[in-house]
């Protein structure tokens, strides 16, 4: 591993783990969930709120902040971190999930992704060399190599190209990672794994990828284009072939019950824009028995008159600055249809707390070898209705 | 003056004046800003922040709320103090000023206003009985009665009828509001003095609003069509017509430099939306010498690229959340052009806390009777041209 860098299992109950990871950017405690901040910043939520949330690490995206602020401006102020005012850790994306999201604009080459700018029309090459030396200059704790991402249900020829494509940029990614290593700066390197739902083609992807010898393992190609079941069944079979003394990181998943799922199957990192963009279309996840050891969840969307006279909070016992103030639903229902921005602050920083008190639990859950019981009580809103909005 | 509530002048230095106004709700030092939260919520900031940026009271707007969340929901909510979570004073405008910017949907009648809701269509008759009930209902600490606001420069038939009937609406006002006093539960009454640019209408509006005996006098019909020029000469004749002994607010008013120009002329209270409006569009007020004792003011855009690479905060010295976290103009340029809602939450709160810190450098002025010279500085930046942004 890194110089700067161990991994270590506390717990495990079943395939899920909990495990400790420390970085020089602070610890990491798993299974956690990374908030997502694209472009330098997490959407509508302070830095210090992030940090009051027990969030460690946030993620930023390399294709964005090359296009913009670009790399001179944040070389020159000495990486995001500093930028964004984020003492925590930092995991960026490399920008091969780009190529699928802004796919009319891509072409993928053999030797890297040919971006047209979604800003200004411009062209830019992103090669894994560039990828990495990028986010070296980031300063990021966690960098990603480069990948290939295409939907996960493509054809088997479409996601065996991927797997070859990103194995061979795994391999430059690392080599050019290697190179420019400054001695007492050293960083994580993860490498991706593809492969779709082919299960042949996830083992490939495996087989090539941990080869090279990266510090963390990363499943790409979810979330994009299965369902819950498809990802879970793969994810069952594929998890347990990564290195248990390293990192999994189950990249763009997802939901409360997702992430507690992906747990299941032995995932230890995980990222998503789900809490921030669903706080800001009104909707809340809460835990919906707040004074019993269950975790039942409750997805709350405040846009509902039947919120126009609730004088509770969304939570009473929620340490978020939305329940702490004693906001009640009745004023985020109010502030969600009169369209104040406000509305997406509070419950973005609600969600993004929820998010990390349901990983706390889950380590708990974990640490207590009670992860069973807790699974089923997660999974209890989507069998029973009991979702007070379902 | 009504019980619970108390005015003194602390200081003066020519018709500049620095007064203590107590409330059941805190106390008010003169001059002083209130931020404007229209709908119940100051936009994008905390109500905590708020408190934070020393801002004692905040202002509503008795229209929209009876729009939205309506009446019974506030009423059986405790009022909008309680609904925003704002501990401070609460100031409400009664609904007058929306029948100018909101013309369209409008008929005013001899009775109150008839609104169309600019949210679903339906009718609002708005009454100077129905103004004085909501204001009760939503807890306002001080209360305003109903007026017809026109533009200031409109021809004498139209700013006479407007004089006339916001006089009779005041006489109405105030005989509604003494009938729904609650011992113990006192609140306060001001009254709008209107007549626009016309120096005779004026007075007119003065001695018939004042004989009905509010608690406080507000110089409405300003911030409406004419320039600062024109409102200034205008300021200086009329707003030594009002009582000393009582609290005189300008109503929407306005840009740091105007604050200044009409606490010259003895104006004690202002609101304006410049400040948080100003910060949606990536604008933020600052002090351009933070090391002087002078008062030079600079505008900065935060889209110029200029800021790219500037890797300062706004201000060195400012205690906002925005400066006092280490945000550089760097990172706020890379927002406002990446269109995140940082920006506004960020260039929001540093405006608010500049208006705040600018009324107490203008108070410590006049309690220090050098406010000719303070004044001086203020003005120069439109008069040299020293706004590092001109």
């Amino acid at each position: 591993m890194t110089q700067g860098f161990s991994f270590s299992q506390d717990a495990c109950d079943g395939a899920a783990r909990a495990c400790t990871y420390s970085t020089p950017h602070g610890v990491i405690r798993t299974p956690c969930f990374m908030p997502v901040g694209t472009q330098g910043c997490v959407k509508g939520v302070f830095p210090q709120t992030l940090a009051a949330s027990g969030a460690s690490v946030v993620l930023a995206n390399t294709y964005h902040l090359l296009l913009r602020p670009r790399l001179e401006v944040l070389e020159r102020i000495g990486g995001v971190r500093a930028f964004m005012r984020w003492q925590g850790a930092l995991l960026t994306d490399s920008g091969g999930f780009q190529a699928l999201s802004l796919q009319d604009l891509v072409k993928v080459e053999e030797g890297g992704i040919v971006f047209r700018s979604h800003i200004d029309g411009t062209t830019l090459h992103l090669t894994p060399e560039l990828a990495m030396h990028a986010q070296r200059s980031f300063d990021s704790t966690i960098a990603m190599a480069l990948d290939e991402c295409v939907p996960s249900t493509s054809s088997v020829e479409r996601l065996r190209t991927a797997v070859e494509r990103s194995a061979l940029w795994a391999e430059r990614s690392i080599a050019h990672w290697r190179k420019e290593n400054i001695e007492g700066k050293e960083r994580a390197l993860f490498g991706i794994i593809q492969g779709g739902l082919n299960l042949a083609l996830r083992r490939l992807s495996i087989e090539r990828t941990l080869a090279l010898g990266f510090d963390g393992y990363a499943l790409g190609g979810f979330a994009v284009g299965e369902n819950a079941p498809q990802r879970n069944a793969m994810l069952e079979r594929v998890a347990p072939m990564l290195p248990a003394n390293q990192p999994r990181y189950l990249m763009g998943v997802g939901k409360p019950r997702d992430l507690v799922e992906s747990v299941a199957c032995g995932i230890d990192l995980f990222d998503c824009v789900v809490p921030t963009r669903s706080g800001r279309t009104g909707q809340a996840f809460c835990f919906a028995d707040e004074d019993t050891d269950t975790t039942r969840l409750a997805t709350r969307n405040l846009r509902n008159a039947r919120y126009k006279n609730d004088v509770q909070p969304l939570e009473q016992t929620c340490p978020c600055p939305c329940c702490e103030q004693g906001f009640s639903r009745a004023y985020l229902h109010h502030l969600v249809k009169a369209g104040e921005m406000m509305a997406s602050m509070l419950l973005s920083a609600h969600n993004l707390f929820f998010y990390q008190r349901l990983m706390t639990r889950t380590r708990e859950a974990v640490c207590e070898q009670r992860f069973a019981k807790f699974f089923d009580s997660v999974r209890e809103q989507h069998d029973d209705g009991h979702n007070p909005d379902a």
